[in-house]
Parts: structure tokens; C-alpha cells; sequence
């Protein structure tokens, strides 16, 4: 464990904010107006009313902390929304904290179109379909089964054993009136009549560090809610590597963290059925995303050939089965997004769907950067992806006072102010967290306190004599004081080998870019746009990233960051057979470079260690 | 229980034969050469060098009964087959009971096409499959699953989740040479290098009388090993109507029959593993053949709604799913061969098959005599059936001293002579069969004994004197003495009502047939051949038949007994995709005629009620 890091608040009230670019953490005065606290906090929500109470249109769902004295008998709420949690957030006063989902806009059974996103309409696997079916007679002996088949249009219907039994009597209840719930030509489930229940899916985005998973309402694609919770799978290992080799040094190893997860989502999914009065059994479709480690791990199938040369991976197909076959407590199916090999899992397959990568007919890049730093350079004909081993330095792990981006760390560094910090929720500084390390780095060389070759000064080498004071020796190492930590008399330092992590780091990341566009022989002029995955890239400076040299020049302008693109892709491949078709086109197509033996990645690599 | 029946045995040895066109029960003094009992009894046998132990060709499979002291170091049998119970028949004699099968000949892959069966050549559905697969480099980073899938050329290469763990492990065990086993597109089994393992099959047929399984290789078509034993169910009902009852008198009845079904099947299937030892996991497939209550049973699905009109199943369609899912403890699938409705079941879709039905543009009739007289008439082009509620008066039920078809039963009757009866095995009489039966009615009725309308006459109304003694009357009902039966003091008795039973039953039969034809707007005339199934068929004496008038005259030429047609369409089924696809054409297109309701049935039924 880190040991600069302490257990410190600072009394403000924290609301963690799901919508649909993902999740965030922000941070309120008590007694503050709902509505308010997100504009402050650039969260949008509609309001034509303009926080009056009159227009209903900023409704929030209140998944934890809903205070019951907030008023609730608004017109523009229904009994069911008000049960589920549902107010008007320019009725909310924040008195606690509070968790809340922001919901999307769904019109009409057109899922969106955001300009980002590749285009798809609601047309999921999951269908339900309500029949009056021909009833038997002496001249029609047709048995169950066919009447089924032929009422319902599915040839080779398939029927899972476990409901056979009680069909003829559900068949019958209502003299041969049925709703029959398919995935494909599967038969989930058959109601007598015309059932009013509900078909639910879920978007599971099981990513190294959180666990995501989105309840969707699968006849209009609204998302209904949404639970994230750290993955107890840290406990066992930080980063992929370190998972898989506990894999490979403890007999249980696998089974441990295979229980692990499966377990989480068991009690995820528990939660959200909980909170939304919906049974296990009428969800329907569950689509799981994740880096195909943890799509290994899900699946209990051994890592042990991807963490060797050539670094094989078991399975990366979009494979389909029952929910149950592998655990997962629900009566309906699991539909694994295909991932494109060992390093570039379904997570990527996942960002280049819902980022513009498929838009243009001119390349874009998509960057994902955590432990590895994947990435893919693409246009609407073809996709090729890399994996470069950049290290978790952007997670801010393995920097001396690294830590995740939570209240406390430092998250902005500005050495030209008087203050040089700025902290997530204005708290006590903690440590550092990848956005922090990045400036860090960026503004070490730009006030000449680091050289090019990333080699830090001795304090008499440093013109500008107000940072002196913060360098001091460690043994044979020198370092840099960011914030005395005044609790615990401990500083926040960041020292010569953090800066030769982050050298590393974006060297990788760096080299891995150069040698997908020398692939398709084009320069970094001739890209649209840069799209950044995950929660890093809400964080990231960009000036910073290109100070440091990991995104070139030429590229600064062209950066979007896009969030939660795996949950999101997650969800667009939930609802849409048209994105599933798409998305397996794209991963058959799809060209995975191997860096680890390729002489001119190294070359890349040496030349991209130097700074700027 | 019948008290006609008394158990009695008459010393001499029984040998029950398996052989290709079913069981047939024989019987032999002590000491008898074996190949000269089975000739004897025309159950036929290769024998080029005539019993001198020189060709080999002779060889059966003792099953049961094994005299440690037969010859066995001959050079014409392996270490292996002596192993498993292999002897030449001409170096083997009878010192006791036996059970024994005769092999099929099968020197080529072509199985067989007799004259009668349709043309199918072995090319089942379970594949074995060698393949030495692209080694994975860093330039071929394909998945496992992909390199499986690629390598055996499986689109859609589907893989049971419980061998996915090991799959990884077993590719690299011997550098990605590996052996696949298939069902169609699922991977059942992979094993590394070339697999000298072998690939099982199982033929069975649920009779509601036997239950009959043929283990099969599916690598040659061989027939290794049969073993049939009375059906269990039979505790709870002799006919598939007692049956059908008891699941819905019973709350618990449809668990307690399928367990029955089940458990009994495994106990066959661990039976003939042992006894060849195979093991359960390389059984990949599993055709199932019986009637369509057999088959709800098996499934434990509901009767209920084949009990009342009007009268429909819940399937009779060729299923075909894991056999572990329904509680078949074999490491494969089970292929459910399909039927046509609730009363024309899967046994008659495979009589159809194995019989030679589909072989001629003439139309030939199919007839199976149980409970139901079931029976099909059709041509190369088009199959119609039927199923008459014949009742069981054929298998010696609901006849005063019926029993089934066993060791002391009368099944041949002839009054010009002067021991009127014959009994299987020359016992002691103990009750009338079926074949029995209905020579006694054909027989009372030419000596006139009973009358055309099928009234047995006062004993002063018989002309020939002879029979007066054996008219008695009991209660009102007249009674004709077959047999004193000495032991028990008890005679064997045919009386009024046996022979309105014979009447109802041969007049069901009858009028089945008449409707059929009626159908097609043929006359018996333009019939072809009339094949006979079950075993019923291989003791019934034609003429009686005639005489009684349940064949119509025309049609008593043309009969041709086909033994246990059920189980060799089974087998056929196991052993031949083209079998598979051609039987799902024919069930389609068959035509089913209910006849419950239909006036032109009840008057061919009145008219037929009337004796010759």
C-alpha cells in the first residue's frame, strides 16, 4: 500500500453521478439545490421551467441517500417513479450523500444517435411477441411444440428442457392466448395470455478496477438504473498481470477469482432487481464487456497462455449461452462482446462502436490507457489495434505517492501558481493521482527542474531558485516535494524514478501510435480526431500530454474524450442485433498488431523515451 | 393377475438370440452344439467350412450363461473379442440358459441395404476428426476457440462450458495435434494426438412391453452388444392408457414412470459399458425410438392432454439436445427420432423406415398390432396413418388366460388334430398368447363352434360331436376348455367374451385399414406388400388372420414379417445423417387420420365386427 495515503474528508457532501457519459464523482455544500449542484458541476439535465418544479423534465432517480421529506407529490411524477426513487432534482435539497442516475432521453424507439456513436435502432435479440395461436382439433393434431413453432414463425424453435413441462398447462391457461419471450429462436419464456411483465437486459462493463452493470428496460431501451462498485478482484491483484499471476501461483487461484466476480454480479444484479421490484427471471439478455482477462476470469478458462509468448488467449468470440451455464443468476442469456485478441479485449471492440471511429472514411485513433495502453486506428473500412505494455503509471499506480482518482488526490499541478495543487473535492492532499502525475511530469520539464532525457536537477542546477527547496535527496535518489502532508508529517513527493515510470509510460504509448500509422503509411496530419476511453480521459491535460511528448503536437487539438465507451458500447450491443452484426464484422476484419517482437516498436520506443 | 398362470419349467435349456431382425427366445436339449440348436431353430448363421471350426465365421457373442470350458483358443478370434465374450457357436455346447447375439456382417462402411430397408450409407452425425493445428506465433495470434474452429473447419464451433477449462491444456499436450469429436457443429470431446479412443452409439428402443439397447461403433456401424429387459413400467400398467393414468391419479405418478424409464436405461447403459469396457463419456450419441406416451414419459412432459380428445401431444418432433440434460448418464447427445402424433409414434416413423415402405411407387401397408393397431399405408411419395384403439386382446390381455408370449404359452391351436395346442418351448400349458388367440377364434369358428356373428354355440348345437365335451357353462357366459392344465387343476378356458374381445380387436384393425385405402381411393387389390411389425408378427398364423377377418382375403399373400422394425429404424437413425434428414421429410409430409370422430370409421367398424 501506498503510504502517503491517509484516511481524510473534508465534510463536503458527495454525490456520485451516473449518466450516460459514465460515472462521476462531485461534491456539494450541505443544503444545496439538486438541479444547482449539477449545473455547477457540468452534469446536464433538462429544465424548461428552469428549476420552477413545472415542466417535470429534470427528474433524477435517487439510487442511495433519498432523503424522504423531499417533496414527491409533483404531477410529473408517477406512483412507480416516486416508488423507484424517482424526484425532481430542482425539488432536491442535498442534505447527505447521495448517489443518483440521470436518465437518458428516449423519445422514441430510436436509440439515439449522438454524432459519435455508430448508428443503431432498438432492435435487440430479446423479443417478446403476444399470439392467439390455432387451437388443436380433431383435424388439427398438431402437437405443443409445432403449434408453438409455426404460431409463434420460428422454425427449429428451441425450448430449454426446464420449461417444457409446465408449457401445455400455460398453453391452455387462456385457450391457446400466449406471449412468448425468444432470444433468437430460443424460447426464454411462456406466459399464458398477454403478459404485462416487463423484458429487462443488462450492460456489464467489468473493467481491472470497477464493476458497472446498467439495467435497460429492453422494449424501449431506456436505461432504468445503474449500480458500479469497486471489483473485489483488487483484493487479489491491482493490474491484469498481477491477476493472472496469482492465477498461476495459487492452485485456487482461478476458481478464487472467478468466484469473485461471478459473486459480484450475482449481488449487483440482486441489488438492481431489488431496488427496481423486477424478478431475475425476466432478464433477459445480459451483455458483458471487459478486457479479455477478465472475460477469462468471468469464464474460469486459464490465462496462463496470454501471459506467455505468443500471449494466446482461450477465447475472444462473441459467444451467446444460457446466463446459468456460467453462474450468472438470471433466467435468460449472456451475450459476450467479441474482443479482438489477448490485449485488445471487448472493452476496445466496445469503444471503437460507440466512439466516431466507424463515422469517416478518414482515420481517427481511439486510446485507452490504463495498465496497457490499447489502442486503434481506424476509419469506416478497416480497424488495426495494438496493446503497448505502458504500465499503470496513468492509473497512478507504481509512483511513489500514486493512488486512484478519489477525493484527496491530486489531480491538477500548476507549479506557476502559489498553490501548485489542485485536489479531487477540494480535500486534504492525499497523493497523486494519473492526471496529477501527468502535469507533474509536464510541468517538472517546463520549468526546467527535469531535462530532456527526464533526468531531475540538482537543486544548484535549477534557475529558478523558488523550486530548489523542494528538491531533497533520498539516498541516491533525488525528489520533488508536491505538498507537505500536514496530518500525518509525511510529504507528498514524486522522485527520479516516477518520472522514469511515466518515461515508460508514455513512451509506450507513443511508439504503439507511430507504428499503427506507419501500418497504414499515413502521418499524424491526416487524423480526424483522438478519442479517449475510460475515466482517465475526463482528467487528462492535454496541453500535458502533449508536453511530455505521448500525444504528438499535431494531435493536441484533436482530442475527445468519450468516457465509459465499453458501458456504452456494452449497451448499444444489448439492444441492437444490427451493432452485434456490425461489431463481429469489425472484429473479423480487424488487424491485431504484436509489438513485443517488432525491432521498429523499440526503435519507436527509445526515440519516444526522450521529453518533448 | 391371470390364475390361469402357474410357474412351471420343462427342463430344457432357453437361449435367448439377438440378432439383426430382433430377439427370438429358442430352445435346445442339454449338450447340443450351438451352431447346430441355432440352425435348427432358423436362426441363420455363416458357417463356410460346415461346423468344422475352420472358417471363423460362426462366432456369436455370449451375453450371458458363459461356460468357462468352451473352446476358446481358436485362431480365428482376437484376444479381444475372446475378452468379450466371443465364441464360434460350432465349438460351443449348451450346458446351460444362454443369451447370445449374432453379429451383423458388416465387411465394408457401407451398411447393408436390404432388399426391404431404405438405402442409407454410414455417415451418423458424431465425427471424429484428426487435425494437426496451426502452431500460434506471435504472427498468428488467433484464439484457441478460433484455431479450433478454423482448424476443424466448424463455422459456429459450439463448446460445452464444462470442457472449456481444459481445452487449452489438451491442444498444447501434444503441440496443437489434436483429435476432435463432433455432433454436427459441437465440439463434444477433444483429446490430444491421434485418438485411438473409440466412438460409441446406443440404439433404444422403449417398448411399453421391452426396453431394448443396441450399443453400436459408430466408427464401422457394428452392432457390439444388445441388451433388452422387461420395461419397468410395467408395475404401474401394462398399456400406455393404464399408464397414462396412473400420472394423472398419482400426483406424483409422471416423476415416479420417468425415474423408472431413466433409471432403467442407465442401468443398461453401465451394462453394456462394463460389459465392453467402454466408457459412459465416448457414448456420443443416442437414438430414441418408442411410442409418443413412451417418449412424454421419458421427457416427463404431461399425458394428460393425449388422454382427451382431442388428443394432443406436447412433442413428437425429432429433438435433439444433451443427454446429461435429461438425465441420460452418457457423455453425448440424444437424438429423438420423431414421431407422427400421439397415437402414431416414433416406433411406427421407424418401421416406416427400416420397413420397405418408401421403397416402391406401389402403395404397401405398415401394420404394428399392440394396444393400438397402428398402421401407415404409403408408397416412395406419401405415407398416411392411423391408429386404431384395437385393445390389447393381440398381447393376451383382457383375455381370461391370455398372457404375453413366453415359455408355456399356447400359440398354436389346430382342432383337427389330436393335441389341439402347441406351447413355446413344448411346456406345460400355462395361458393363451396372442398368436394363440386368434387361431382359437379362426379355429372355432371353421369347426364350427361359433357362428359368424361370433356367438359360441350350445353344445347340442355343434355338428361334430367331438367339441360338445369341451363347451361348458359358466354362470351365462359359455366357455370352451383348450386345456386342463393337470398341475393347478385348473383348465385353460376361452370364453364368449374373449371372443367379442378378438372381435373388437380384429374389427379396429380392420376398419383402420379400409379407411386408409379409402383415402387413396384404392382396393386391397393394389396393394403391394403388407409388412408386420413387432413381435406379434413373427408367430401369427396368416391363415387365422384370413379367417377371422381382420386381413381382408386379398391381402394374405402379401404378408411380410419384419421383426423388431422399431429397433433397426433406430439404428438406422443412429448410423445416418441421410436417414435423419429423409425421416424428417416423410414425418412432415405423413398424413394423420383421427378416427374418433369419423362415421365412415364406425361403419367399416359395425361391418367388420361380422366373422369371415
Amino acid at each position: 500500500m501506498n503510504k502517503c495515503k491517509t484516511t481524510s474528508n473534508d465534510g463536503k457532501i458527495k454525490i456520485a453521478v451516473h449518466c450516460s457519459e459514465g460515472e462521476k464523482l462531485i461534491f456539494a455544500e450541505k443544503g444545496g439545490n439538486l438541479l444547482d449542484v449539477l449545473r455547477d458541476n457540468k452534469v446536464y439535465v433538462e429544465s424548461s421551467c428552469n428549476g420552477k418544479g413545472k415542466c417535470g423534465k429534470c427528474k433524477v432517480k435517487i439510487i442511495s441517500g433519498l432523503d424522504k421529506k423531499t417533496i414527491n407529490n409533483n404531477e410529473h411524477l408517477t406512483e412507480s417513479e416516486i416508488e423507484s426513487g424517482f424526484r425532481l432534482s430542482c425539488e432536491t435539497i442535498v442534505n447527505g450523500d447521495l448517489e443518483i442516475m440521470i436518465p437518458e432521453e428516449n423519445g422514441t424507439m430510436t436509440v439515439l444517435t449522438e454524432g459519435e456513436k455508430y448508428d443503431y435502432e432498438l432492435d435487440g435479440l430479446v423479443e417478446k411477441k403476444h399470439v392467439a395461436l390455432d387451437k388443436p382439433s380433431i383435424e388439427d393434431q398438431r402437437d405443443d411444440y409445432r403449434r408453438l413453432s409455426d404460431g409463434f414463425g420460428k422454425k427449429d424453435l428451441s425450448i430449454d428442457f426446464k420449461n417444457f413441462p409446465i408449457m401445455g398447462e400455460t398453453m391452455r391457461s387462456e385457450d391457446f392466448d400466449v406471449t412468448g419471450i425468444f432470444f433468437k429462436n430460443r424460447l426464454l419464456s411462456l406466459e399464458s395470455g398477454k403478459s404485462n411483465i416487463g423484458t429487462y437486459g443488462l450492460a456489464v462493463d467489468i473493467g481491472t478496477t470497477t464493476v458497472a452493470i446498467y439495467l435497460l428496460d429492453l422494449e424501449n431501451g431506456k436505461v432504468l438504473d445503474v449500480q458500479s462498485q469497486v471489483n473485489r478482484q483488487r483484493s487479489y491483484g491491482a493490474d491484469v498481470i498481477s491477476r493472472i499471476n496469482f492465477t498461476m501461483e495459487n492452485p485456487r487461484g482461478l476458481d478464487i477469482l472467478n468466484r469473485s466476480i461471478i459473486e459480484q454480479i450475482n449481488d449487483i444484479i440482486g441489488l438492481l432487481c431489488q431496488r427496481n421490484s423486477i424478478e431475475k427471471d425476466n432478464i433477459y439478455d445480459t451483455a458483458i464487456v471487459g478486457n479479455t482477462t477478465m472475460i477469462h476470469l468471468l469464464l474460469k478458462l486459464t490465462c496462463k497462455y496470454m501471459a506467455m509468448s505468443p500471449y494466446i488467449a482461450m477465447v475472444t468470440e462473441g459467444l451467446e449461452f444460457k446466463a446459468r451455464e456460467i453462474g450468472i443468476d438470471t433466467g435468460g442469456m449472456v451475450s459476450l462482446i467479441p474482443g479482438i485478441s489477448s490485449y485488445v479485449g471487448s472493452d476496445i471492440t466496445a469503444g471503437i462502436m460507440s466512439s466516431g471511429l466507424l463515422k469517416s472514411e478518414r482515420y481517427s485513433l481511439l486510446l485507452d490507457l490504463g495498465t496497457n495502453g490499447e489502442m486503434a486506428l481506424g476509419n469506416k473500412n478497416e480497424i488495426i489495434t495494438c496493446s503497448t505494455a505502458a504500465g499503470p503509471a496513468f492509473e497512478g499506480a507504481n509512483i511513489k505517492c500514486g493512488m486512484g482518482g478519489v477525493i484527496g488526490a491530486i489531480s491538477k499541478i500548476d507549479l506557476s501558481k502559489n498553490k501548485i495543487y489542485e485536489t479531487i473535492g477540494n480535500a486534504e492532499p492525499l497523493g497523486i493521482c494519473g492526471s496529477g502525475v501527468m502535469d507533474m511530469v509536464a510541468q517538472l520539464l517546463s520549468h526546467g527542474i527535469v531535462d530532456e532525457t527526464g533526468k531531475m536537477l540538482e537543486k544548484d542546477e535549477i534557475e529558478d531558485e523558488k523550486y530548489r527547496d523542494r528538491i531533497v535527496r533520498e539516498g541516491k535518489m533525488l525528489q520533488f516535494i508536491v505538498a507537505d502532508n500536514s496530518r500525518n508529517q509525511e510529504n507528498i513527493i514524486f522522485t527520479q524514478k516516477d518520472i522514469r515510470e511515466v518515461q515508460l509510460a508514455k513512451a509506450a504509448v507513443c511508439a504503439g501510435m507511430k507504428i499503427l500509422l506507419k501500418e497504414k503509411n499515413i502521418g499524424f496530419d491526416e487524423i480526424e480526431k483522438v478519442y479517449i476511453g475510460g475515466g482517465f480521459g475526463n482528467y487528462m491535460n492535454i496541453k500535458s500530454s502533449v508536453q511530455i511528448g505521448m500525444i504528438p503536437k499535431e494531435l493536441g487539438g484533436k482530442i475527445k474524450s468519450i468516457g465509459n465507451c465499453a458501458g456504452s458500447g456494452a449497451k448499444m450491443y444489448l439492444l441492437s442485433k444490427n451493432v452485434r452484426d456490425k461489431t463481429k464484422s469489425v472484429v473479423d476484419k480487424a488487424v491485431y498488431i504484436e509489438l513485443s517482437k517488432r525491432p521498429d516498436f523499440q526503435d519507436y520506443f527509445v526515440d519516444a523515451m526522450m521529453m518533448e
